[in-house]
């Protein structure tokens, strides 16, 4: 990223950190902005960090530390306003506008994530499944996500404004599907399939190997088998 | 877990690593399973580190480094015997015997799940969907998971010999699933509803979560939207 033009996102919006925050750290964001809907839904207004972490199980200390990354959000003897808190977080992370989703395969993993409906609640929007097999295109999910031909991937991508794929295809096909995604222009991608897979750069890749979170499991298991028995 | 137990666990078998791994080591070394895998099915009988890495794109050193926590495989001039490393690997995770697996919640994404091929691939075995919906409850997945009754948990896990649950109910009833899941004796959790979960020491969750992954993504598109446009 140049370095001028994030100085020039920083002057109009405060999106931009005060210091560079670890992958950790947005993740840590998106939790408590969960946290935050629920205490929007449920109509509480303000909620000090002490109070947010005890109800979520969270850490005070660091979620004061991750927030001061972006500026001063707390008000002293009042704590933070919900309904405030909430849309600055959205919009650190980007979610303030509806970001635009493809989805690649439409098998039995694909249909489940385009109907997530978590998604559509967090600000993204399933444009569309894409799928080799004759029969599957024309096709919805249960939702209503139309499944397109893969060979209209690019000019898709370019009409619909899709800034993010989904790669839910077998593994042998994940290396051509992510090509054909890095092709059309899409520079990050949540990937649902195992094995590493090599992208430019400038594309951010972040893998949900679903196989290695049950084998991590069962190491553990494994591990202290004498003990479960 | 006990010192004496975990010693006698290593005198019979060759699973206990000569130092504690962290758990990115064993997510590293589930992938190199899949890659072995990959090898082996395609009749590639030895291979070197440097070669694996290569044509996985991952880091040769970190191959050996992660191997030699649980002893010598390599052998030199010749590399790694394909068939005995995965075989190896497999004992070291845990899934040289079947696993046997409960999903909790008969949605779009536990019948996803359910019918994962990865999972049954890897030596996990999915035996059943668990639900409270009386429609569902007798279905079964496309794959044939049968959907049972929430409510026969505790005696299908005693029965089954079910080692490890998957969330997959909406955030709203994820706790009280969790406390049912844990009531049952399960000691280890794949999670993929949203918000952080209590459990006590001696059970192990590992979280997905697909919007957190989502808006990671998000995140850094937003903070290098200007480049993106």
């Amino acid at each position: 990223m140049k370095k001028e033009n994030k100085a020039a996102v920083a002057a109009f919006t405060d999106r931009e950190p005060l210091e560079p925050v670890s992958e950790l750290t947005t993740n840590r964001l998106s939790v408590y902005l969960r946290c935050l809907n629920t205490l929007d839904a449920e109509g509480v207004k303000t909620i000090s960090s002490q109070a947010l972490a005890e109800q979520f199980h969270l850490n005070a200390a660091q979620i004061r530390k991750d927030l001061a990354n972006f500026g001063e959000f707390g008000v002293r003897g009042v704590g933070y306003y919900v309904k405030e808190l909430r849309s600055h977080l959205r919009q650190i992370l980007g979610v303030d506008r509806r970001i635009r989703v493809a989805i690649m395969g439409a098998g039995n993993l694909g249909l489940a994530l385009a109907d997530y409906p978590g998604f559509r609640d967090e600000g993204f929007e399933i444009a569309a499944l894409f799928d080799t097999q004759r029969e599957k295109i024309g096709q919805r999910s249960r939702g209503g996500v139309p499944i397109l031909d893969v060979r209209t991937l690019r000019r898709t991508v370019r009409r619909e404004r899709i800034a993010i794929a989904v790669i839910a295809v077998p593994a042998a096909s994940a290396a051509a599907v992510l090509k054909a995604v890095v092709d059309a222009g899409i520079k990050a991608v949540l990937n649902f399939s195992p094995g590493a897979l090599k992208v430019p750069p400038d594309v951010k890749v972040k893998s949900v190997d679903l196989t290695v979170s049950l084998e991590s499991l069962s190491f553990f298991l494994a591990q202290g088998q004498t003990d479960a028995e």
